[in-house]
């Protein structure tokens, strides 16, 4: 359908993939859906359970606290915690009054700024906002060209280029694979190097253990001065439930340690509905509602007042091969209700994300991908991880989803902005103009706001059947490779101060001789 | 992650491509997420759009009308019944005076049953309802053997079975392909006989002309009985608006016809923003609520208390090529506050569907199709045409996506269950049995639920990596080509009483006679 009249050049700012100097000039640009440090969602959550319906999820939680209890093992210390607080421990046991960890998390700020070491760059994580950053924690990278293969530490690299060159992803995410090419002991020095070189975004650092993590803030303190890192979130860590009721000591120490140190931990239990908690939504929501706020409690209790995230990981399972399934309506839906339940703790939130079991960047993983993406947005997460690159149910980073899914990121920002009623929108001069059949092309109205109009995907084909054919019949999965290809090739790493750069160096040369590997 | 356990064998149930005794098992079987006649919604309507934001729009609305109007060409007695109503005519320009149209609307029935042959399949449209029906109105027809090709009677035929074999969908829609081999005098006659012969489903007629649209009724009068069809809506017909604020006179003739005999009509404005109406979504929005207004408010006056649906079809275009654009988020999210004016008219909503400018059921195709989905469902649509098949922008209709398509229809069966919250829900009792640390696979509560815990797709594959490779490594446009040759194979047309048989085809034999074709 060919319909002529305003056609118009792309502008630079409307290109994607134009490098930089395009990615800059778009995110500079005012107007509606081009990039910005992070969105401020301009329309409400989407709540679909009724007050006596949270009140009952709330309540299965508090006697799974009061009456279960959850496991803290191989840390003393949190149990002292937790004695202290006022909750019953016997062994490694421990059963929380009704009410306590509300009241413990009262400390917990609403919202916080995770500081880039391009202010620019800057996000806030709790309220009105959404952080989209790239999926985490896959020990295998695929492309078409390549196939499946273990993640390396350069697969490591491109994906932060590629995000840092996403002018609609807005944190640098962790793990975003696992260079399994490095050794394993000094491998978070390596990452989280990496991101600091190669993003001028906020990142995530080690959770593998306690002196990891501090190694990951040791290295913020250099990069932004420990003044700044005391007073300032400048680092996540991501810290998993061992679901149903577990809490690892690795885990509550690294929690601790980004608390001690005023940093933000996620906490998030992964439930696969009928493995690690019940087969029931409702049921799987309540244990992660339970085991989520003993964790974040834990954060008060070692520093009140530091930030942290409610996470949630929502999945499902088929019943006939025992695999996990992800990107189906039972957690998108769930995942709603998560959202209402993390907003009376007053917490900000860390939920769904773009999952799929398929192993290719096909028309299944993008029906799964969108599904749990919009529910992502919709449920009101603040911090989305997992919004870019995830194939394979975890375990796949795929170079041409990430360049899919960070375009459906940008589509999410204007879904996310909402429908303007002023004046100009409501476009009634058009009608001064445009006769009953006439039509609007060239009409001042159109004239003055096309160019902001309408979202304009870097990757979809909106040409006629004719054209796409002449230009090859790619399809989209084709399309993305070329395009993450075209975006590393044209990639610039933003600046980095030399000093700072050399001290970062030095740290990690002394911490592998420390740690018996060589630089 | 192999999670062993209770892996259940598939019931015969939970199979898909399954022919008609597995559908009719599925749909005979309580529980979540089967197959029903249609859905009861169980979560609320998404609405994002304030109170005074949506009374801007109206009043944008009723000034168009009063102030611009509305054309209503070649057809002098709709122009007679806007006079009677106290509309000022001008030549064809109608301009209505505030209010009168949402006094007029106040007979139409904000809910009704559409009949189908077979009564267990009849459909309500309003209220809560969600009704599923294949797209609507494509030349052309795809398929990965074949490419792309105009359709034919053959493939109008094949797309009723599929829909009939499906447990996700409802209805078995209109024009699912023009049929471009028939006469285009009679095609109507044969298209109507296809649904009732292939499908024992509600459907749609034809609405090219007003004698054509009085077939379509007359073969439901024979089906039905006059007397069944005088009090019963038992068929569809969807009207489009000529946007920008024309009515034309064929349009306005056929959704008199079926308003005279007491059928429903779907009043739809087509606009693509910037050029049938603004480029804004909120002034499109207003555009098409008085275009809709005005289509609905004829019907009432031809015959009050007539059903009829408020339709609506938001589109964006690219402003590099000018082409339309769909599965965007600016109709996406525009959908949504069109299902909050709808209600405010009590209604009943055809609204979005599963869209996509994607010429292959690929990456792009689920990305745009499911986010269009979704939105029809979060708006609040009774009656969802383009459920399943569209491709390539309204042009072709995929067999591969249909099957896709009628896939994701199944999730949102579960997806629109909502979460329930009611003691086994909860699942309190298996804490009793499961230990923190330990897992849920082989619990009581998971054995008593896991039949219909989760929604079990019939073309997602997840398995793992390995077992899918050595199945060969497959997309899912592959595994839906595959499904839809099983599923044609095992199709069964549901049985049809031979004297109702010989009358519809005495009647279209004798149209053909009169209008020239050869029976």
């Amino acid at each position: 359908m060919a319909t002529g009249g305003i056609l118009v050049e792309p502008t630079e700012s409307r290109r994607r993939g134009g490098g930089r100097a395009g990615r800059r000039q778009a995110r500079e640009t005012a107007g509606r859906g081009l990039g910005r440090p992070f969105i401020i969602r301009g329309i409400p959550t989407f709540d679909p359970l009724s007050e006596e319906g949270l009140r009952r999820i709330e309540a299965a939680a508090d006697t799974i606290l009061a009456e279960t209890g959850i496991e803290f093992r191989d840390d003393p210390d949190t149990l002292e915690l937790w004695r202290a607080a006022g909750a019953e421990v016997q062994g490694v046991r421990v059963r929380f009054p009704k009410g306590m960890l509300r009241e413990i998390l009262r400390s917990a700020p609403a919202a916080f700024d995770q500081l880039a070491r391009n202010r620019a760059n800057s996000v806030t994580i709790g309220g009105s906002s959404v952080v989209f950053a790239p999926a985490y924690g896959s020990p295998f990278v695929m492309d078409l060209d390549r196939g499946r293969r273990y993640g390396e530490i350069e697969d490591f690299r491109n994906f932060i280029r590629l995000a840092q060159s996403s002018p609609w992803l807005h944190h640098s995410g962790g793990t975003i694979c696992e260079p399994v090419d490095l050794p394993v002991e000094t491998r978070h020095l390596d990452m989280v190097l990496a991101h600091i070189r190669y993003s001028d975004r906020a990142f995530m650092g080690s959770v593998t253990a306690e002196s990891r993590a501090e190694d990951s803030i040791e290295l913020c303190r250099i990069l932004f001065g420990a003044d700044t890192v005391e007073r300032n979130c400048v680092i996540l860590g991501n810290v998993n439930v061992n679901s149903p009721l577990v809490w690892d000591g690795t885990m509550t120490k690294v929690l601790r340690a980004y608390a001690r140190a005023n940093q933000a931990a996620v906490i998030v239990p992964f439930i696969l509905g009928g493995a690690m908690g019940p087969v029931t939504t409702a049921g799987a929501i309540a244990q992660a509602l339970a085991e989520t706020m003993a964790g974040c409690a834990l954060t008060q209790l070692e520093r009140p007042g530091a930030p942290v995230i409610f996470g949630n990981f929502l999945s499902s399972m088929s019943l006939r091969s025992g695999s996990p399934t992800f990107g189906t309506p039972e957690p998108a839906i769930g995942s709603l209700v998560v959202g209402q339940l993390a907003r009376r703790l007053n917490l900000p939130l860390r939920c769904a994300g773009n999952f799929t079991t398929s192993k290719l960047p096909d028309a299944q993983a993008m029906t799964e991908g969108t599904m749990s993406m919009l529910s992502a947005v919709h449920c009101g997460a603040n911090f989305i991880l997992h919004a870019a690159g995830f194939l394979d149910g975890l375990l796949s980073m795929s170079y041409e989803k990430f360049m899919l899914d960070a375009d459906l990121c940008g589509a999410l920002h204007t879904y996310l902005d909402g429908v303007a009623v002023d004046d100009n929108a409501l476009a009634l001069e058009a009608y001064g103009e445009v006769a009953p059949g006439q039509h609007f092309l060239g009409c001042g109205h159109t004239l003055k706001n096309y160019q902001s109009a309408f979202w304009d995907s870097g990757t979809a084909d909106n040409d006629p059947f004719e054209t796409w054919s002449e230009n090859g019949s790619e399809d989209a999965a084709t399309r993305a490779n070329r395009l993450w290809k075209k975006t590393l090739a044209e990639y610039e790493a933003p600046p980095l101060d030399e000093g700072i750069e050399d001290g970062l160096e030095d740290f990690i040369a002394r911490r592998k001789r420390e740690l018996g590997v060589e630089a």
